[in-house]
């Protein structure tokens, strides 16, 4: 074989490199921003590595690959440039595909964390890579940022290599259905509130930028606080996995707010049910997300898919989606229920497990493919 | 061992039978109204019978019964009177229960159609069963019926023979909740109309009758069509699977109804969606039909669970629930979306197989567990 | 549809006809001497009813019927003549494929126990069945009869309606490799013994005679105590399932037999090895079956598949084929050790249940594909 | 936390690390010599890291690690040191289990491939592990490799990273019987010879010395070659999983020997069946491995299990067992056949991949159970 070269990410042409997940104005180095986004190249020759620098505090980043769509390595990295062998000694006759990605999400309690691509070092020559031409964006929480998808169910340490993009219904969906997909999800928060009542978490304060829920230098320097240009990537359908904090709030604790100096808090009835008050919040936080969704991607199908952490909050969210139809007649909106995790599918920290990632899979999928048309 | 002796229902006390299912005031010979209808009893002695009146036109009723919980037989029963081992030869000293049911559901297509049980004949004695204190209430349609969970997935005649109460998602969840349960199911109809546009076939029409679903002599003969005593056997928990057919009418050709010689015809809209004013037919219904349960079952929680035939209509039903709790500030309600049944899964008829029945009874009891409490 | 007319199963042209199980010289009325044994037929039509003579003293057969291959009926036949309905008011248009079988096994315990089929009555025509070009006979004991396949996890009565032919590996594997098949098994016997030591309780004694292992004027009468004409209907494969009695009886107290007066019993070590001796009578009742199987079989590959219920036995069966293949030169002989059976798979009588017998099932399609090239 | 302080293996107490692979004299750096080969440590304290050497050519050694028992990280180690870490900012105050293994086998085709474990670095303290009193050696060939249980179904390199122990029937089936284990098994390897005909390549040859695969003056640095002390650890079971490559070489090409210049080629005859004289060449390869395994652990049982990828050669193996029952007597030995892989449970290769090694361990695991009376 020949000489290892050297190739930047920006020196692949398009048709050559699938990128997956949020981009901003930085190209180059490759930012991965979110669990999930990652980079793809198919190459003949036999030996391929990866050029990627990172950085990181309290919560470093982790990241996986697979070598023609099988999982084979996961490893933390820790602050510094790496140049990770993908894979060496292979018949370089034949084309490999390898997807590099990125396992821990947007971190918004880590200001430092990142995980930049700068190139490749390979012997043979980068082909042409299968484009996928459906489109999924997925908007979730912990679920969708895969907490509790690795661990033992007994762990409880709320740690970035618990959380993962390889065992994640969004990726499992994404990859079933031959599907290109953003994700944007962030443990603890919901779409109206945090799971401890704190108002600032909520994904739609964040949804219109780049990647908002990272803040301070580092966002600035990569462009994450920029708005970012939905017209760049059009999805066909969203996902929003969203409510499981929302309804999480109602049995926790007031909180008070530093930035406002107040203090929140979703109540409760006496017998049980949610103050309809406290309900209402959430349904206009719904409405107006639908509508910013809308705004954004005026075509996509929005499906609402909630139900792996228990449906209790079925009722406000279908409550709400009614209301955004009678308010914008727009019925491209629907609800699908996923299956709820059960004893037998958690995974660490009461989350759903690898088991329970796949039967949401298997459901989502079904329905996906009968309400886009994605056989 | 003894002699056989000849036991009327009527002649075994209270404690030491169960019957499931609605009951009219015609109790001796007992009849077996709906599908999963049952009398259940539990004997000492070698020997069983039980002596049976069945009667039918076109769809003749079907029974099945089990020894000790495990499903022994399941057969026609041609009009006549019938004389059946439930089993003999048996160790006298040991406790048996067996439960004998009709497969087949109240046929609102057969007016002569009837499981009617007279009595027993054992060696033993009745013993005391178990009785069951939690409560389910199934209201449904050809799924609730079990259409297809018997036949080969190629059939489609529509047949007696295929609809079920051993293989069906109703009865298995009442007996892994242990639980005591009545059924009340009609193929084809639905909330609002059937299937087919016919505006007749609506559950809530009949709702109140003991078994307003059979018209005709013998309707009368066994106070089928007097109103129900609701009092009589109140539920915990009414599991309402509607909606499927009143979806399925959206894509039918218009029905001209005889008894106005009007025409009836759900509508969508160019765009797919369906017509906002036939929706609200659909959930105009629904919310008077959950005041109707309402009002007589002042105390059970009230689940609408739908799905096992697609979610096409999550939105609308859900949009009237809303309007219910609106209108009533009854929050003892709630909507869960039972899984889908796939290719997989499909029994006869493009109907839910055993596999789907199971996958739902699995779904659906780790559902009513938490919402009742039932551990 | 036109009236129903009575025709005798021996007036059935054999191209329209598919008979499963051995058959000696009686053909009218046809008996269905072994679980499994069945009659099958095609007809358009809208009705169709099966003519049935049975009799018995303890042990009542038990019939069950498919419907295009889908299980439809169950029950029990006490002593008389039956005329069961197997369909009606189907669309007289489509070909139906009706399959009426014996659950029960052939009784040893039962002289009097038959199951014989007369004719039909139909409006439709008799068609041209679909002829199976493959055989497989089936040998074996308690398993093969399909004892435990129905009944609860508690029950140990030893009855008739616990086994069957509709819950069992042979017939479904038959049916998953579209074969015709033969069953011969009877409960409780070995190669050498039954379980309880018993030397007269192996099925090598029977297996020349149509069914040897009824006795007595019935027997007679229906030439079941004439030598089998095993050109008749030559396999293709051999399933032999026997040993777990003969280990069983290592491990049960002796037995007199009363018909030489000898105590018998097979004896194990200080150490809990099987004594050679008496595992030698084992090996040498297994060379010599073999060598009966391959004087009436030429051609068949010959299976002994075992351990549904343990594999304490391996080593001397093997060791007993090793000795066969010796002395003979015959090499088309093999070893499959069958999934064994654990408390999630048990049925009634601590018997493989239903799961047990999809397991083995799996196993075995598998093995016979690759073995007989059956793709 | 306090600082990080660096810990030698040797440097911790016995009672407080455990260690599974075979070992011979050289313990510090710790040499990991096999697939499996691990070290196990129990801390509290916030952060551990440990400190590895490894050198390799072409075939570079993988690792991977579990925390609390569950999967974290896999990757490639090229020649070098490497501090990797096991954790960070975990909470202090509770007990992390660590497991660090090899994916890798010992590899007879890389002399320079090593995996050292020189020390931990860590800011808590070490805990006493948990002491696993059941003993299971395995030995085997590419299957206990776990030769494709990573890698895509279509990959065919034959490389290091698609071996592993962490999906590995072996490594499943000792960690879900709570037992220490040893694995030595090599791809390729048979009792007799290699797949390809090569006599050199079987596993007894090597069997004695520490890990006599591996040649060159890596090994003799290592004391791989050195005779192992079978005193320091034995088996209370002993699993030989070969055959595969046995069976493989009849249908291979000839191949001819540089060591002694002689043509090798297991024959079949024109029936397909073995040539006897070549069968018994394995046969007494398999009577003198079992007596080399008697020698060196005089108490273990031997369990023979085979069938992973397919059960050819069951009659072969056995009748060879039972030549060596019959030469010395010793009956605590069994043969157990392992389930196939099917096309559903492939992975790479045609190996077996994480389902079959599943369905393979839960088999396996009923049947030690039973057999060592582990319950």
């Amino acid at each position: 074989m020949g000489e290892l070269r050297y190739i930047a990410v920006n020196e692949i042409e398009d048709k050559k490199i699938n990128i997956f997940g949020r981009l901003g104005k930085v190209r180059q180095p490759l930012p991965l921003l979110f669990n999930g986004s990652a980079v793809e190249v198919r190459i003949n020759g036999s030996e391929l590595w990866i050029d990627v620098e990172t950085d990181s505090d309290f919560h470093e980043p982790w990241v996986a690959y697979e070598l023609n769509g099988a999982m084979m390595g996961r490893q933390m990295l820790l602050p510094g440039r790496h140049r990770i062998c993908l894979f060496r000694n292979m018949d370089p006759g034949t084309c490999k595909t390898v997807r590099f990605f990125r396992e821990l999400q947007a971190m918004s309690e880590d200001d430092r964390c990142k995980v930049l691509v700068h190139g490749f070092e390979l012997n043979g020559d980068f082909q042409e890579v299968t484009k996928l031409s459906r489109r999924i964006e997925f908007i979730g929480d912990s679920i969708t940022s895969g907490e509790g998808s690795y661990g033992a169910v007994t762990d409880t340490d709320w740690l970035a290599m618990y959380m993962s993009a390889s065992v994640n219904y969004a990726t499992m969906t994404a990859k079933e259905l031959q599907a290109d997909y953003h994700i944007l999800s962030q443990g603890g928060w919901g779409v109206y509130c945090g799971w401890d009542n704190d108002p600032r978490h909520n994904i739609p304060k964040v949804y219109e930028k780049v990647c908002g829920l990272v803040t301070g230098p580092l966002a600035t320097e990569l462009g994450m606080d920029e708005p970012y240009d939905f017209s760049s990537w059009q999805p066909d359908a969203i996902v929003v996995n969203l409510g499981t904090n929302d309804i999480t709030a109602f049995s926790q604790p007031p909180i008070v707010n530093p930035e406002d100096g107040l203090t929140y808090k979703q109540r409760v009835n006496a017998d049980g049910s949610l103050n309809r008050e406290d309900e209402l919040k959430v349904e206009n936080a719904i409405v107006a997300f639908l509508k910013m969704l809308r705004k954004n991607s005026p075509k996509a199908h929005i499906a609402w898919c909630y139900g792996m952490l228990g449906s209790y909050l079925n009722l406000t969210i279908t409550e709400a989606i009614a209301e955004y139809r009678k308010e914008t007649g727009d019925n491209n909106v629907s609800f699908f229920q996923l299956p709820n995790t059960t004893m037998e599918t958690f995974g660490a920290h009461m989350h759903p497990g690898k088991k329970s990632h796949e039967n949401c899979t298997a459901a989502l999928v079904h329905y996906l493919r009968e309400k886009m048309n994605w056989f």
